[in-house]
Formats: C-alpha cells, sequence, structure tokens
C-alpha cells in the first residue's frame, strides 16, 4: 500500500462485521511485491453455496475477469483468491497461465474443484502473476481460517487505498435474521460501470444462482454503478456476491419476491456504503460530493448528465478550491449532449437555488454557496426541465493529492 | 489575463502576419473587467465579405453563439466584435439583450447592419455582459483600425491563456495568391468537438458562403475537432472565417472543386497550427501529447478511442510523471467501449513497439519509453487491430498547474 495520506473522509470508526455461517478466510503475504503487509486474501465456503458476479464493461478485461465470467455459469463457489500489487491484466497466454495454476493451486489445497475458485488480482497491468508464490501460502492459510477477522480481509486486498472498507447489516426473509457482509478495495482507476475495482459481499441467505445473480445486478446498479473517481473505467472491476445459505430461510426463486424485499433494500443499503466508501478515498479526495440529476428524459439520460458533471475536471478543481463557480455545472451539463433546457435549468448547491430562467438568481447567496464547497459533504442538485428521469452520482473532488498520487504510482 | 507563467511549451517565435485586403481592426480596453491589457477587438471587413462559422456542440450555449447562429445564413460580414473576461453564457433574456446592444452599436458605429455583425465573448460564465461599455469603445477603435497588428489582436481575445496563437500561410487558387491568416484562444475548458474556445480566420479569397462553410467544416475536422484539453467542451466555441474576396480569384462554387485543393490543404494547415498552438497552451500543460489511432473499426471509432486515451486522467497523470505505464494506455482503450482486440492491441511509445500478442514484448525498452516520456513531445500510436480507421488527437498533460489555476480561477 503506497505511503499516501489517509483520506480525510475516512470514516472515524468501522464496523464490527459478525461472522457469516459457512464462510472462513485467512490473509497472508505473498512476497509478489508488498512487504510489511498482507496482500492475499483466501476464502472458503461450504459446499452449496452460490455465487453471482457482476464484472467491468471493459474491452481490455484481465485474465481473473475472464476466468470468473467463464465458470460463473456454473453458479456454485467454494473458494475465493484475491491478491493485491500485479493486476494480471494484458498478460497474454502467461496470465490466463496463472489463473489456472492459481485455481488448480487452491482447488488442491482446499478440496474442491478448480471451476468452484473465484479469482480477482488489483495492482499494477502488464505485469505477469507469479501464481507460485500464491500458491505456496495456501497450506498456511488453510491452517488459519477463522471466520471473524473481516478487518484483516478488506485490508489484505487494499493497494492505493488509504483505508479499509467494511459494511455490514440484517434483514428479515420470512422471519428468518440474515447478514449481509461486505468488503471492497478501490481508490483510482475508478468510474461506472462497475466503480470499485474489487468488492465481495456475503450472506448467510439461501438463494439459487439466478436469484442471486438478479439480485446483485439491480443492487449494483444503485450502488458502485453511482460511482466515479475519475471516468478511468478499471480492467479488473469486479464485484461477487456469495450466499452460503446456513441462514434457513425459505429460498425463493424470483428476484422481485415480496419476501425479499428487505434482503434486497439491505443488499442495497450495504453495497451503497461501500460505494461510497470508495468515493471518499478516491485518490487526494478532501470531499465527498453527491450528484442529483432529476427532470431527464430518462433515468438513464439523467445518469450521463450526473456523469459529466461528476467527471468534469473543472467542475471538480471548482469544489477542490471551494469555488462555487456555478458556471462550470452549467458546462458540464450542456457537454453531455443530452436534452436539457437551459431556460429551465434549477442547479442548486446544498440547500439553495441558484438559477431560474437561464440566469443566476438575483437573491443567488454565493457566501452559502462558497461556504457549502468549503465543507467535506458537497451536495449538487439539478433539474434540466425535460422529463421525469432521475440518477444520484457519487464522486469527490479533483486535487494535487491526485496528480502526487498518479504520477508516481509504480515508482 | 490570469498571472500564470508562460507555457514552456509556448513557440520561441511568433509569425508576421501580413495585411488582408479588405481587413481593418482596432484593440481596446472596456474596463468590464481586466485591467492593464486590451480585452476587446473590432474587425471591419469590405463589403461582399464572405463568412462561414462552426460552433460549440453544447446544449447549453452562449448568447453570442445563439446570435452568431442565427445570422450565418445571411453569409455577409461587415464586423466582428470580440470581448475577454465575461462569456455572457447563461444569462437567459439580459444576455440577449447585451449581443442585439452590442451588434446595433456595432452597426451605427461602423455602418453596417446588426446581422452583419459577429460577436463572440469569452471568460465568466453567468455574468452579464455590460454591452455599453463595448460599444463606448467603438468610436475610438474605428478611428484606429489598421490591417497589420494581429499580434495585438491575438492578445486581446486571451483569457487563461499564456501565449498568443498566430498562424498564416499562402496558397494558389487559379494562379492567384491567397493569404489565410488566423488567430485564436483556448487553454481550459477545451474538448472536440469545436475544441477552442473563439477561432478566426481571415483570408482575402473569393468564395461563395456556402462554399466556405463547406471547406470550414472540413478544416475544422481535421484541426479543431483533434483537440482536447480537459474533455469540457467549452458553451461558447466559435470558429469565424471571413473571406474578404480581394485577392482577385475566380470564386469556385464546390467546396471539392480541384482548384480549390490548395486552398483546402492551407487552410486545413493553418487551423491544425492554431490547434496545436492551443494544447500547447493547455491549462498546467508540460507536453504536447499527439496520440494517433489506427485499426479501427471506423474513422470515428478510432476517434473516440483516441479521446479515450486523451481524457483519461490517469494516461495525462502518466506523461506528467514522466511513468511510461502503458497499462494505462490499455485500459483507456478498453474503457472507451469501441471495437478493439486486446490480443492484436499494439501501442506503440515514440517509435518504438510496447505490446505483442496481448501482453508486454520481451524486448520492450523502458528506460526508451521513460526518457521519451521526459521530452515534451509524446507520441503515443496504437493500432486496434479491428479495421481500417484512424484519427490523431492532441492534447496535454495533467499537471499540479492545471489545479493551481481551476482551482483559483474567479479569485
Amino acid at each position: 500500500m503506497a505511503a499516501h495520506p489517509v483520506s480525510p473522509l475516512a470514516p472515524s470508526s468501522y464496523p464490527q462485521l459478525p461472522p457469516i455461517a459457512g464462510a472462513q478466510f485467512a490473509t497472508g503475504l505473498s512476497g509478489m511485491r508488498y512487504k510489511g503487509r498482507d496482500d492475499m486474501l483466501v476464502m472458503q465456503f461450504v459446499a452449496g453455496t452460490t455465487v453471482a458476479g457482476v464484472f467491468t464493461r471493459s474491452s481490455m478485461p484481465g485474465a481473473p475477469v475472464e476466468w470468473c465470467r467463464k465458470i460463473l455459469p456454473g453458479g456454485r463457489a467454494r473458494a475465493l483468491v484475491v491478491n493485491a500489487g500485479i493486476a494480471n491484466v494484458f498478460t497474454g497466454k502467461a496470465g490466463q497461465q496463472s489463473v489456472k495454476a492459481t485455481a488448480d493451486g487452491a482447488a488442491k489445497a482446499l478440496g474442491c474443484k478448480a471451476n468452484e475458485v473465484y479469482l480477482a488480482s488489483t495492482g499494477v497491468i502488464g505485469q505477469i502473476l507469479p501464481a507460485e508464490k500464491l500458491v505456496a501460502q495456501l497450506p498456511k492459510l488453510k491452517a488459519a481460517l477463522s471466520g471473524d477477522k473481516w478487518m484483516d480481509a478488506a485490508k489484505a486486498i487494499l493497494t492505493t487505498d488509504t483505508f479499509p472498507k467494511l459494511a455490514t447489516a440484517t434483514c428479515q426473509i420470512d422471519g428468518k435474521t440474515v447478514t449481509i457482509n461486505g468488503f471492497c478495495k478501490g481508490s483510482g482507476m475508478i468510474a461506472p460501470d462497475m466503480a470499485t475495482m474489487l468488492a465481495f459481499v456475503v450472506t448467510d441467505a439461501k438463494l439459487p444462482a439466478d436469484t442471486l445473480q438478479g439480485l446483485l445486478k439491480a443492487a449494483a446498479n444503485q450502488s458502485f454503478n453511482c460511482l466515479t473517481v475519475d471516468g478511468d473505467t478499471s480492467t479488473s472491476d469486479t464485484v461477487l456476491l456469495f450466499a452460503t445459505g446456513q441462514a434457513g430461510n425459505t429460498p425463493h426463486a424470483k428476484p422481485s419476491d415480496k419476501r425479499l424485499a428487505d434482503f434486497r433494500r439491505v443488499l442495497t443499503q450495504v453495497m451503497a456504503e461501500l460505494a461510497q466508501l470508495v468515493a471518499r478515498d478516491g485518490e487526494g479526495a478532501q470531499k465527498l460530493v453527491t450528484i442529483d440529476v432529476t427532470g431527464a428524459k430518462s433515468d438513464a439520460s439523467a445518469r450521463i448528465i450526473a456523469r459529466a458533471i461528476a467527471n468534469s475536471p473543472l467542475v471538480k478543481t471548482a469544489i477542490a478550491g471551494a469555488d462555487a463557480n456555478w458556471g462550470r455545472i452549467v458546462m458540464a451539463v450542456g457537454k453531455s449532449a443530452e436534452p436539457a433546457d437551459r431556460d429551465k435549468l434549477v442547479i442548486k448547491i446544498g440547500d439553495k437555488p441558484v438559477t431560474r430562467n437561464g440566469m443566476v438568481r438575483p437573491d443567488h447567496d454565493e457566501a452559502y454557496a462558497t461556504k457549502h464547497f468549503k465543507g467535506t459533504d458537497v451536495r449538487i442538485a439539478i433539474d434540466v426541465g425535460v422529463g421525469k428521469g432521475s440518477a444520484r452520482v457519487w464522486t469527490c473532488d479533483l486535487t494535487h493529492g491526485y496528480i502526487d498520487i498518479n504520477a508516481d504510482y509504480r515508482s
């Protein structure tokens, strides 16, 4: 992990994640890149565990993403192996061989099939992953498996992150209490779709794999896909949801079943918490920025507009400098090329509207807007005046810290 | 003009632009924002001057852009009034009134019709343009009109630019020598389409307005539309081409006429020179970056890929830090969502190929690539291996200077 100062937006305390029956894990140090910190995670799941996944839409996916996509139709998971430091992306046939060797090694060590072993790697692109260094640690990690060191798991997968990211909640399915734990990593190269580079969610709910996939996709759309740090979509973005089935609930099959309503709500909530933690740890971030777009032609159109604002370097630097330069928000709406009515556009900064009739309001309170931009929780709302579509996006400001981190990542 | 240090990429000398028969101009200080420098330009054109224009595609265009679009079908120009400091964008009805008052004032002062007066404004968004301050200067400027102070004209329209941008060349139409002079401004909020905020090109060629429009559009596509600094499309982007008709050439009507081949070539060359000067003055720029994409499904697809690379904060910061982190180029190609074959992708840095068979070449010369990135003229070429489309884009690196300038523009 790079020695960058901890984000000022880091949470002041971390949740204590309870064990999930049927899931055990351990962390270790592979020695492939980092020193003095764990850089690999192994999770073992009980037989019968189902799995769902969503992945980067990049046309240049890493070998681990291709591996997970290939085995996902099986719907069963017995293990997860994650490493930080080398992403195993753009590594050609050698990358595929690394993936195969890691899955074979884990299958042998943990007594399952290779196509039940999920893999994720994060770090530098273009370096070949030395699978043997991961495999060599597996016996030791198998001996150390336990169910409650979630903080260790969350820390072992970090790269440029400055703090670990965890969330937990419980919900009810037919009166049975179900737990959902999640942790993730991500800080730069973060953009929709599939904002975080890696996120893992584990629940003891009993749910068929198809159902789980439907639930995950919907929740990702309201959480990780609402996130952008720099507009740069990663080649490795992976969200996996494992369900060990130990909670004893009835496994309803339809994702839209009303008896799964509480599960849907809480899954989205856990994933949204994780997504916001990524924005709070955006490289160089000093402020968490929430952008709400309403009045768009459609929800999809609203999201494009919200992202255009969230990814605008001029908007992001204005926020960094606490310059409530709302003209740059007008610019960003305009460049999105989505339908918007300039003369009905309402921009709100914090709780106060800024514009009316295609111009600044006579009562615009610039001191208030500037004060709001000086805070660490910046809220911008835009009604574009043409329809009923809406979307929310989280991002952060663009600061000298981003340049520091990214002009010097590999050295 | 902000007191930023002159770009290290500024040209070491400036061309001397000759007079263009039929075009006279003068600069002045309106007093609306800047002190100690001229901030307005008036040009007067001889009767019979034709005009062509291309403008921002923003859905939030400024009032001057709307004015120019409205009068452009007339095809005739007698005057141009430009001011720097206030952009007259997002100013509602008051903005339209400012435009009308300026055009009326210029028409009265110069003895022409208001709908022959072209207008452009650049600067802060959302402030109402005090037209009376421009109009008040017109009698003095009219008295000072001359044909050879192009450097003064180029300087009067600057905002955050750190150097003036001028280009000139001559060509032949049917054996008659024709001159093309151009100057422009632009430094941030620069993206295709319509990269520079303001560019003005003047020629003594005799060409019908329709013909001129076809020629300008084609040349813009090979020049200003190949340019991006920060991906932020301005609300004010304007390129106007005026043809005074004094060169005495035969006014061929078809833009594709082979007798206009030399004019087409030289017009594109002048505009491409201006576009590159904008990239060289990108806010905070330390390096000019040329990105060539080949092997794409179409030229349009190649341009999207080239822009995805050129606008990637991670690529731009890697270049700033002279970190030849080609993995970020892979990422940017992948995020573009355009067809590309990962395993056929060839990335070249400078003159040397980096990748083959979906991975780094065994003979990759990292020392060479790093040295190339340390220079001020960075060249990246990517063949995406799926077709015959190609495109070139110019941009610059993303540095602390960009943050400095943009977190503090209005103060």
